[in-house]
């Protein structure tokens, strides 16, 4: 079902921030104490429920072609929590493996599609540790806001025009969501840093 | 020889645009008109001259950790010609592939270890067609400007210090260097459109 509509989103953009995400001009409502919620999944009847218990850190868009989005978006939007923060509360055997050869393990919603979240397994990840979750999927108020947008030339390799690309920046600057062709700086830099310390450990032990 | 100075940059940087690169303070002297020149490997006797004839094209500084860099450099400096306008011109039998698993196929002189020329002999791949040289191989005057900085977390994952980052990225800034954490949002998306345009005839060609 979500084929249609994405391609829908790929050539409806005329800088309409509801085609860039429907929650992406949205009043940003996140609560400093906020400690989480029910994360719950499109089906009307025996919906999945997933239990959060913490804030979602690092929330933001999402251009690339593998993150679930919205019917009609352009964009996921997408955070993390702590694993040990993320239970699957109800109708667990719903939930599919996306693709197995993945390095984020999506599990959806066998009946309506729906992502409800993504596990890095391997430890040598800079991600390890983390869940990734979709927070618009709760009816909770108080989730961090997004604050950048990912990925962005992604969009261009699902159909987006080229052409358009430097209006689409345009726009998620004045939405307050800077747009970036990878992850932010903060994060790219984290990840770097993962990868410096995961080396030289390595090295030591070689050497050792 | 590279390796000492390279662990030196890694922890000089002082704001010193010297370390981001020998020539990033320079005046730009770029000239519209400019047909190209030769680039000169490092070697004081026989050295590989390469002739170039053709403007370089996206000069860029690049914090990756497989491009060839000045010494006591945190970024190469980098642009691409038609591969069409490289020729090498004297002492060939110096030139030697760096790793013939790359994408890029870096030749570099045997002698002094300056590469000399990067190029991409995958038909697939978005950068087909061009070469990748270092202007700063050549003393002809009139060469474009490096325009941004590429890959710039990437200099982390070499062990330059993650709480350095922001002074750093600032002072690229500062140099007209806008900073970013894969390539330019330009070239991403040409290379995104690349990769749409590939898959789509790819999908044609199976369903017909
Ligand atoms: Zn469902
Ligand atoms: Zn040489």
């Amino acid at each position: 079902m979500g084929r249609y509509d994405r391609e829908t989103a790929l050539h409806a953009f005329d800088g309409q921030s509801r085609v860039i995400h429907p929650c992406a001009a949205q009043a940003k409502d996140d609560k400093p104490d906020f400690q989480g919620g029910t994360l719950r999944c499109h089906c009307h009847d025996s919906p999945v429920l997933v239990q959060i218990n913490a804030q979602s850190q690092h929330n933001h868009l999402c251009g690339c072609s593998r993150c679930w989005k919205s019917d009609g978006a352009l964009f996921s939007q997408i955070a993390v929590v702590p694993r040990n923060a993320v239970h699957v509360v109800e109708n667990a055997d719903k939930l599919g493996l996306v693709d197995p050869a993945a390095v984020i393990q999506r599990y959806a919603c066998r009946d309506c599609g729906v992502h409800l979240v993504g596990r890095v397994e391997s430890k040598s990840h800079g991600f390890y540790g983390l869940d990734f979750i979709h927070t618009e999927l709760s009816a909770d108020i108080g989730w961090s806001a997004p604050s950048f947008a990912a990925y962005v030339s992604s969009v261009v390799e699902a159909g987006f025009p080229p052409e358009q690309m430097p209006h689409l920046r345009r726009q998620l600057r004045a939405l307050g969501l800077e747009p970036y062709d990878c992850l932010s700086p903060d994060l790219m830099d984290v990840i770097s840093h993962h990868a410096y310390v995961r080396r030289r450990s390595e090295g030591e032990r070689v050497s050792a």
